[in-house]
């Protein structure tokens, strides 16, 4: 198909078609919905300012309206003839409304198209990446209430140190969660400004009218400098790459304390058989393949923000374009996030975990401190009682009974500050849905 | 010296002492102002609850306050031979005051020490940084305001694209920071939290008020849940790297165009000889090695994120050693960052800029779109202006006269929005610096 | 379909199923053929030591057989309900020859499996990648010798600075690709070791004869100890992961170029129009993108090493699921790579150089050191005739006429050494293809 | 100080000098060497080709060969005012030699003099890291030889999985070290090429003879085109940086196994007391800090590649500035790799691994593939026994009495191939040290 920066009817090359086209067409379905919502908000400004008249613009949004509403009914099909969605759609509306049909692509280009598009799917993302957090959230809420008095060795270097519990494991990963949000937030928010109208990143001698388009999307505001509007491209991608690598950072510690637990040698959890993996030769195993994986994805999309800097970085100002690259770089990448929530969250539910575990002999010193802090509280310095419970561990003279386990300031295993935790996340996560 | 967790007096072995060291003391002297202020809310907290005595508290405060005295005097000495900051501070009070110095790591660890003193003093490198950015943006925006009507070639693909002006270039960094910061106050905000009392990562037995240690030492709330507060080692210092990696790409990404408009074949603007660097062979070069170095630092910072990421992750949940190291990629890195900032304030004064470049007939092109416009406005669609225009190009046939450049939208080069730029980005740094 | 490893009928998990299969279907068409060889050397040594008779291995190796002719047919269909490529296969011999075909799977696992389909895999594909940047070596040299006498400037810092020639330029960027070639040949030793017989990683206590499906697969020998064949799922990956990002390294800089020198500020170098893509808005736009998208693809590759060193990084030994995620991160990585070589292979030809760049004006000082290098040789030491060229120029007195330009040394403009540079990379080439 | 470029008197910027010189003077101690070398090597070469005399180059090599023997004997000091030790150097000739001085600079730049510094300098680390890596190989090999009968679990998925050994295990980063070794020598090979004469990276108009001092520096052949030998500049870190990178990965990953076999829930090795650390607050613990501290740092130079691609990519060709970072992004990483290797081959003849591991009930499932093996010997088919053991497992029927393993195969715990894995070690190392 003749490409609609064509000025002749000379062929294209299909080799350089193929190579410069890449992957786009796999990513441009996703954004066909934006594409078309950013052109009726573009329309509808330029009749506002009378570069177009109120009857073209009736007709042009009613052409996209159509397009719209075959993209919601998942009717709309991706022409692989196209360069690229917005060339399509230019088509279509050429199509149907001739000389009328023309003059939507005035006083914009298909930079800022681009940049409007990716930018409200992007922020659609969020929305549903919230969601997610929010159901796992809940779980892990809820997991941490129901197992708040059954006791875990907590960890130092891999060595016994002190007691934990499952209230604090679970809880610990919930917290997480409040932070990873208020990054997301920020980062949501700085996404959240319209590029519409900087054209090739330099703006145009058009009398637009750059807020009305911002009100009519639902921007919090405009990107105003058109040559920074530019550069929000790959900026914006690097961003949320950094937020979803930080929430990627927990799902994956979660998942690796998981694997971790459920070793043999450990032994805190388990899952029910079909939530595991078997092996082509080992006919005992029962392998915890969801976690790994989710912990692998994970890392992966901890490697995303250094990708996305590699592909976008020495580079001098305005559109290259490399710029192409960050949606087949990113976008897989928040599937990937979302599935992996999605499995967490089918999943952790289904988690069991067992009791009576610092019976073991092996966890006897985790009370060593427990000890000092009785000394101390009968009067001793702390560092003393250190030296004596230690020469006792040494001469092998160490006993305690861990029934008596009194933890009580905020955050500790006797008093976990669920609900404060709680109101916090809502409180993010509100922020990130209003 | 005998380690603070010594049961006994076996001499120390000094390559494990050495190894394991490593550059820490190299840092302890910037934390150990925070070390103290983190003691002093501690033994006040301590005394509060009933732990120590109102004398004890006393005779520690006041041993705490003459050390960070020295240390705002610059006399303390960081101890070669202790372990670190830490144990040198125990060991002063323990050498001052005997059994009550003994008492002080009472219900502390110090990991939730040093969760603090971290914390602490990357809040503070957090507002230098800031205002460091703030004299910088103040810069560019005034050259954005003096060189608003000096035109430039805009390009995308480094081809010749669009007119463009230094009131856009220089505006579009200086909205570039506005994002910048905040992210900066989303990462300030995740910090701002109080581990102190979370101890090995586990809480402890004794009654702390942590509330009272997180008023005391002004952090904005806790974190909460004694395994996420240890959690957040590591991942404060990665929020960080990452905000500051995206604060260097906007740095590197003008001193890349810096570079590229000095060269000869741009020749867009120049500086003072003493700004620049001569060749020991060609005795005609006047080198930007101050932007290319400025350039190279800040892509070493974007890296910063990805090296944090690998010394961190895949460990499970508790306290490992590996996480010293942290201090030693980013401490630097901060300074590095703020020497930028530095020079790029000493040196962009005396930029100057070049008139009438776009006389050049290689610059000819750049006003197509504007007369494909000026057919829209008398009438033709935009897709058939297009055509029309390039084919005049094609023929050898375009001509246009600059001198009616007339650009009026919101954020282009006749209407450059500094103003609202200015009160964004006054609003995030006032967040920061309140 | 019945996983090899369930041993009742319980329904399988869609979700779980779904997730833990992930992309690997995607990946196991290039994998087939080198697993139905590797089951052929797998069989013929079970009859060699006994493990299985001649008649159960004739049976299976003619099942196989006719699979690998349906596989280079492409008549071969991936079985989208098969757990993957090994389990579909073994299920084949099962469904054709029963008992005997029950038998196969003795004595190694799906873990040295995959390993050794990865290894001969990928030693196919540095062959295929050897070859065509055979191609782009020969269009670069023959490019150099072509334009050896064309002069460009020479550029450190961006500033101009010395004489260079397109012989030069393009010598450059053959002779880059002898190194790039020699660290692949290292790539390729250490992959070319057979893992099959490590089973699991732990080996078994069958009488295999490792060495026998060394000699029959082609391998040079073998990776001996069971635990480190498995440790090279991932390293193998690296380290081809690492070759590809220096070559890549090589090609993108090379585009780098490109890109700049097809900038009107430049105005080196041309392609016909075909090669170059227009713009929605801009009509008199050529832009670059087939040298912007190969400089972005490689880049992309450049962060591929990290990548992987993020998603295999601080597990234990012994196999993890997460290493199934190298296939999705290198195997499209070398389509990638392949194709960017494709490319450069049909564009480069078509290249035109530009004549007399070094008469304009702004190129004058690039002989400030040949003017000195004549002083020098009429006796005044170099950093005299440095100090008093350098005044000229200052004083605007300098003046030089290079149309006496005479270098002379290997590797020098006026001696290319392109021959030598041709023998080292046929001496690397022949030990890759041989 | 003045500097070698400077015309005039002008007093340079402090500040500027400040930035621009950054940390080089930290490092040029250890280049010192390296350039002296150079200038001896490339004096003599001018004297051959007749650009100096021939007494004139007894006296240059004269002082320079008194100036060798200073940083020999540890005399010799960095003078902190000198733009750099390329400077330095210079000067001292024309303090002591005049006009005979000024011509060392002939027919060079500091572009060409750093490149062979740099190259020299890490081709002798190379020699050193491959003689503490052979000592490091050595211990492995004995502590495999001593060990090899003692039983492991061996774990697929972090479960437990299939009998190992410490013979197995020590083994196995024995043999890794074999392939690590062979990707040292082809990057030693790629870097031992000689640079120099390519002056500022655009050869000069002087007859040099670059073969002559190819030879006096013991290179194997030299970089032939002048642009190519200045874009290895960047590149010979790099590949140095992916040789130490893979190396580091074996190490940390034996650290990885250390730290996680140290833990009371795996305790199958011990170290005596000394080589481990104590709590502030936990009496009882002897943490491994040594092997946290090794896996961290082997981590952070796994983040090095990455690291210098940042710094370096997407610059056109030619010489910039930013290079000068590479040297204390790679310089202070061979030191730490060198110190990780010396810390475990001091502390790791110290190991102590336990005995019996495998009698503890958690284990017993271990051997169910021995269980099928004997099945499959008397004429079960693999997958049928494999069912029938999986369900005595289910049913909780199975027992195997594990004193009658025995494996033979090659590299299997009855078969090292010890000899086999020394044989092609001392193969690589002869080759990189010879």
């Amino acid at each position: 198909m003749k490409k609609i920066w064509q000025k002749d009817n000379t062929t294209n090359n299909d080799l350089v078609t193929k190579f410069t086209v890449g992957k786009d067409l796999d990513f441009d379905d996703r954004l066909a919905k934006y594409d078309v919502l950013g052109s009726i908000a573009h329309a509808k400004m330029l009749a506002e300012v009378g570069l177009i008249r109120l009857d073209e613009e009736q007709a042009i949004v009613a052409v996209l309206e159509e397009v719209l509403s075959e993209i919601e009914k998942e009717t709309f099909e991706i022409d692989k003839t196209a360069e690229d969605i917005h060339s399509q759609i230019e088509n279509i509306l050429i199509e149907k409304l001739g000389e009328t049909g023309k003059k939507i692509h005035t006083a914009r280009s298909r930079n800022d198209q681009v940049l409007t598009d990716i930018k409200l799917y992007l922020i659609d993302e969020i929305r549903e990446i919230t969601e997610l957090t929010d159901s796992f959230f809940q779980i892990l809420k809820d997991k941490a209430n129901l197992h708040k008095d059954v006791l875990l060795p907590g960890y130092t270097h891999l060595q016994v140190a002190m007691p934990s519990s499952f209230g604090l494991w679970f809880g610990a990963y919930a917290e997480s969660l409040v932070d990873d949000l208020e990054l997301l937030f920020a980062t949501k928010n700085i996404i959240n400004k319209n590029p519409l109208g900087s054209a090739a990143g330099y703006g145009s001698s058009f009398p637009i009218d750059r807020e009305s388009t911002t009100y009519k999307l639902g921007f919090r505001t405009l990107n105003h400098n058109v040559v920074y509007a530019q550069m929000t491209r790959g900026k914006s991608e690097k961003l949320l790459a950094n937020s979803l690598s930080v929430l990627a950072g927990t799902l994956g510690k979660f998942s690796y304390d998981v694997c971790l637990y459920l070793s043999q040698n450990f032994d805190f959890i388990s899952f029910p058989k079909e939530f595991t993996t078997g092996s082509s030769i080992m006919p005992h195993k029962k392998n915890p393949d969801i976690f790994e994986l989710v912990r692998a994805r994970c890392n992966r999309i901890q490697a995303l923000p250094n990708e996305l800097v590699l592909v976008t970085n020495n580079l001098p100002s305005g559109y290259h374009r490399d710029l192409q690259l960050t949606k087949e770089i990113l976008f897989p990448a928040i599937d990937s996030l979302k599935e992996c929530l999605e499995i967490l969250i089918y999943t952790l539910p289904n988690i069991e975990v067992k009791n009576n575990i610092l019976d073991d002999e092996k966890y006897k010193y985790i009370f060593s401190v427990e000890k000092i802090n009785e000394e101390v509280k009968n009067g001793k310095s702390f560092r003393d009682a250190y030296i004596q419970i230690g020469q006792e561990i040494d001469n092998s003279l160490f006993e305690y009974d861990y029934k008596e386990l009194n933890h009580s300031h905020q955050g500790s295993l006797g008093n976990l500050c669920l609900d404060e935790i709680e109101y916090q996340f809502n409180k993010m996560r509100d922020k990130l849905l209003g």
